[in-house]
């Protein structure tokens, strides 16, 4: 197997043995760019350039595609032999991030100030917009965030855990 | 007002001025800790030694919960007055942020492997596990991220405007 050195291993400590699930994603995709990446492959990037686009660096990008492989969230496939190209497609491990970048774009459209179009997210049979929304099974109805209680029952092993310094 | 050094000065350009919300999001929460602050924070989390038994660092925790005060994310206000201290409180901007905290702890729960129980998100009303969904107003339907196609229309602009060369 290739061996590709984790982004996480350059700057700090990794959060990937973290018993908490939230600690464990951001130790794959929380990266400035990571996310960036990820929305362009679900809007269709699949190439190298297509994914320059969005002005990062190659050499970061190089890195973060190769990361992205390495811990299964993108799949490398040949496109042409000569001379070698290679494209990067999303394996459902990364078709999943689909609600995260959902909620930033959301969060982003509500709280920052900016130009442009935001993206859309619809539905492939009828074309119409999705909704994102929070449901109670019980009460057969929509949540809004803040009618919605986080538990964390964890907090305490991950005090015992911690024991190591992060880097900034 | 107090000066606060964005953190995202001290390593790279920013992405405050991308036409992309989901962009302009991560400029505000697309650091490492940060979201951890939020999910604590989420969890009941408020004095400084809450946030402190995640494991992160007091210098890092002390910059970041400034920076999420300077951005409107979090609150400050004083519980004691000798010695003074201060608690965190989420504002309205920042409890919205809930759905993007949920979404990476249910990609974490099913693609990361580790210990731990996962933070649990009821419904204050009746305590119920609230699902989050994707739902078609057409069809009147839960859909799934695999039948979502996302756009982009502003990748075109985006080229135009990324014109810097970020740093790692």
């Amino acid at each position: 197997m290739m061996q590709v050195t984790k982004i996480t291993d350059m700057r700090r400590k990794s959060f990937a043995d973290m018993p908490c699930p939230i600690a464990r994603s951001l130790d794959i995709v929380g990266e400035w760019w990571t996310l960036l990446i990820i929305r362009d492959a679900l809007a269709g990037a699949s190439r190298f350039e297509d994914f320059r686009k969005s002005g990062i660096a190659d050499n970061i990008l190089s890195t973060r595609l190769d990361f992205l492989v390495h811990e299964g969230v993108l799949e490398r496939r040949a496109y042409q032999a000569h001379p070698p190209r290679s494209e990067y497609v999303l394996t459902d491990k990364g078709h999943e991030l689909l609600p995260v970048v959902a909620a930033l774009g959301m969060w982003g459209l509500r709280w920052t100030k900016g130009g442009g179009e935001p993206p859309r997210f619809l539905h492939r049979r009828c074309g119409s917009e999705v909704e994102a929304t929070f449901r109670c099974p019980t009460c057969s109805e929509a949540v809004h965030p803040s009618e919605i209680q986080v538990l964390r029952p964890q907090a305490a092993a991950e005090r015992r855990l911690a024991t190591f310094e992060p880097g900034v």
